[in-house]
């Protein structure tokens, strides 16, 4: 199967560390085809930034869907997932969906960590729209930015035990998801260090999309979650305006 | 003060028709200042289309802030509302959140009335992302589309009519919302017919936008809702990009 | 428009300080007219004071409601709130309701100063009243009492300031609400002091009836917010019997 | 014990009626003294003839207290609950709450058979009010009033069947609580009609009322139900104003 | 009236300290038959313990039901409780379950002592399985076991004191339950100690049961909760199997 | 991998069909090794014989756990899923949160289609269990008993296809999950009867099995989902008891 991995960031180095991600995970006769959006933030941190990508990962989705068996939005706030959901005939799945669904089958609660306080409530609405508040022992971020994670990864994994700990120990979780692509990787780092399991959102959402291939889901017909079609569109790129005509 | 009104859709009929009501119910010193999308969907009736619009949205009104003392969202999903909160300095309503504050203070429960019932689960989504869904006594939608309703006001009417009237009667609604630009002006005509107050999200978020100015409330200088700022991008209008360098 | 602004307290210079800032905020073509109960606590500060506060606000209503376009009950536990507003034929604004609505309009969540660890328990169930529970982000109270606030203007305003800005930085708080007729005025003093917009019930209150009155909402003829008719009572003062009778 | 049982409505044929069923329940040690509203709606049937029923069930209690080992209100909307349960140094139950207790030991959900649709709201905020929203499987109103089941019981008695079979059969209730005062002794005719156990509020409260007694539970010394204290009061009964001074 | 105090963990002892305070607070006609699991944990304090401990239950149920008038399950999880309930002709009460009612009609929110972290979870989620998560104020654990509390009562109980004061005064809770069998009978030495009122899983599931005993409730006859018959099973004791033969 | 595939009824008959669907749907290295309950009933369908199932379970998993990667649960209340989480070393996964987790990946709201009405609340319970119930679009059941789905196959499949399209059309569901192993197999012949995608919980809990095994998730080593050790029993089956002496 060929799996599509949509970065709706616009820097392609992302959009690689994924990609090597995806790849290291997926099944043998998995093909990992990675795209990166044509517009957009280097690296989104607000709700302003995460509008526009959802626009550029629609975009990226009718530029490269051509062969796609599914697609791996490969975002932390699972940017643009319902409305791909909705476009597209094959499986879409967010990566963070991914990993609270995982962490989910492995115990009671989960806790996440991220990077930088301001993109807190960003993560606890993505938890809501999963429908899964009820779930979440906290979220808990360690300072800075992911540009200080790259520049001290040493330091950044220090920090992101720490923080997983209290998770596990204060807050009660029983499963601790990294959100963000900068802490890709930071799972084989770290697993001695937490006495839970952690999990990575694109490790388990390449998973997952292999998962909704092989079970061979059928696109609904109907309802809301049906394609569009016949819909009139303006000043779209031409693939994505054929999208909607339907 | 000045009141930009954005529509998201594309089509300028319909920014006239909300304009207008607009400037019925806007207060003597208000200006009202229209701007509709410059890409997307004729009519938005899905997520997808709604992603993009999301983008225009920020686009126009990174075009069209100078000036602007408040901003209401003329999308009856609150298209893009948390994300321009964010970025723009001015206040920032949405028609359907000003709708549904306003029906929540004129009893316990309100309604809203839509069109066509693929819909129907984006309003439930509106209601739940202002946290209001326990105050939801129903969604009820009637056949068609915005285009039927143009064809034929009379049917139209009594039919939204016979809607409401099944949510206060059966659903136990306090107060209705006639949900969607395509409805705009209904609440006179259909007053004497419905027991309860009917409300229309223009004239609410006209009214809710001048109170925010009235106010004079601060933008936040801290926390998520602080507007971003050094932020690099790419491929966006000029107008847009400079909001994010902040 | 006449503006009925009722104290449900029993103490005429509470009554006269709200009335002041009523007036400092309404619109130049609304009378202010103030009115407090005539009996109950002087300062409510329990449920067991706000329950026949119930009463001495319907009491109230029912003697000054002559020539009343609207209602703003000045009491921040919004005492009576329901009752009244089944009750009268004009809209009936609570002063917490209002600020609650207005602080959604700002942001995702909200935090409340109160004074007093005893209250914070019916502010919650405030919150929980008007449906919004799900988007308070906390509730912290400044020791002492309102008497307190009265002797040393100045500690108090470092208090609340203090604690205003742990809702913003610990509780994430986008909007922070001074509930209590006592710190009626400081939302200015503090401005600068807090990162994030501060609201008075007051002014919220005053924005929000005026703005139920320009939308010319209906009163409910049908349903549980119906004006009750026809109904026998014992020993009301005759203006409220009289509103019963119907 | 003695067991003050308290009718906030002012008929004192009501307060008959619910005293015998009382003295049916109550065990052989218990004594039963009755006492109805000084002032109010004949019959609670709205949020505003609550709302001074609140103060007048009060000022009952402060009149009536003297030697009262326990308190029941014997109004289905548990009128004024909270603020007796603050202010008395007794236990006070109020009969919706002890049924909903009761029925929730029965089964996982149940449903309420009330006397017109107007009070559906109040009791579904009666429910809410107790935290129990989740365990309702539905209200569901007979037509009329009460003076129609005084006039007509056996029709009453067959109505009342009737919507218990639905909330059994359509709704899934495991237990079925016959709400308000005019269906008072309905459940020993029914029981054979209806195959789910079917509850009524006095013979709950009274046994409610006596258990707390048997425990010996503490009245909170501290915290926002421990009793006021040392409050000026203005215009209310001497014996109400006595229990503020504290 | 015959109660049957059920055990399912396999100590002997904690049966023995159970029934003792069961007898104390029993009214004079009940009388109290305690039985212990045959097998299973000597305490439990797992989720996978607590998983055959329902199996153990049903096995004593069973075994000794003869003659009995009502059931309390005396493990503070309520282990088994549905599915006694379900089965079994007779009331069933759980202890937890029981003390959770109790406090309920005490104040606004409660609090839960245990012993050990690890159980922390379990009662949380036997909180929601009553439907009460939101009358939660907090569950706080002493260190050490069961073991630790038989072998210093005097330190036992301070650590309990301390707990219970930080659930008032920290937590906001209004009434505080003692949970656990091993903390039975220290409400009395405690209620000094702590400023609201102490409640015993134990005593208040005895006078619970009573209560259901004489209010004479029917066992549903249809639903889920209706006894299962005609039912084939393997391999259980011929008892238990009997019971699902109907 | 090796997949231990364990039905806690102890019907042989189910556990052939349900390994057979096991088998076509597991990846080529995955061997499935199914094992029945020793003791029970033929086929759940009560809380009662759900109970001493998961005792039954617990005791197959330490009998049959020798080389297993993962356990798969397969009766469709997800029996004694979390007590075996807890446990056991490997990953367990129960049939019907893999469903419902993969139907959460395929749109926004999933419906359920029980066989018989008594078993609704059971699976509404495993639904809240799991935190998705604000996704449950709603459940309904087909009339008749699991032995009846055998007898008349091509009837049964016509009332399963009716619901399914109920659930779509008039309750929103984007997905439907077939619930109960008599169910097994009918995905394929309905797909083309019902406009949404048709889920099976066997085939989504061997693809989740095996997501788990490949992710290579920890086992906690804290916390209430760490195994329990060193603790003590009687009675259980010597490889139970062994699995918690630890």
């Amino acid at each position: 199967m060929r799996l599509l991995v949509v970065n709706a960031n616009t820097s392609e180095s992302v959009t690689a560390a994924v990609a090597a991600e995806a790849r290291r995970i997926a099944s043998p006769g998995t093909e990992i085809v990675a795209a990166t959006a044509a517009f957009g933030a280097r690296v989104i941190t607000s709700r302003a930034e995460n509008a526009f990508a959802e626009h550029a990962l629609l975009d990226i989705l009718a530029a490269h869907r051509a062969g796609a068996d599914a697609v791996l939005i490969a975002v932390s706030y699972d940017t643009g997932l319902r409305a791909a959901r909705e476009l597209m005939p094959m499986p879409v799945v967010g990566m963070t969906e991914a990993a609270l669904f995982t962490a989910s089958m492995l115990g009671g609660r989960f806790g996440l960590v991220t990077v930088g306080r301001r993109t807190l409530p960003l993560y606890r609405d993505t938890v809501a729209m999963h429908g899964l508040s009820t779930r979440l022992a906290g979220i808990r971020a360690i300072e800075g930015s992911a540009l200080d994670i790259f520049a001290d990864r040493a330091g950044a994994e220090r920090a992101v035990a720490a923080e997983a700990l209290r998770l596990v120990r204060e807050d009660g979780a029983d499963a601790v998801i990294l959100a963000g692509a900068a802490m890709a990787g930071m799972v084989q780092a770290l697993a001695q260090e937490v006495p839970a399991p952690l999990l990575d959102g694109i490790a388990c959402g390449v998973a997952m999309a292999e998962t909704l291939v092989r079970l061979t889901v059928e696109k609904p017909r109907e309802g809301s979650y049906g394609a569009p079609a016949g819909r009139e569109t303006v000043g779209l790129s031409p693939a994505l305006a054929r999208l909607f005509k339907g």
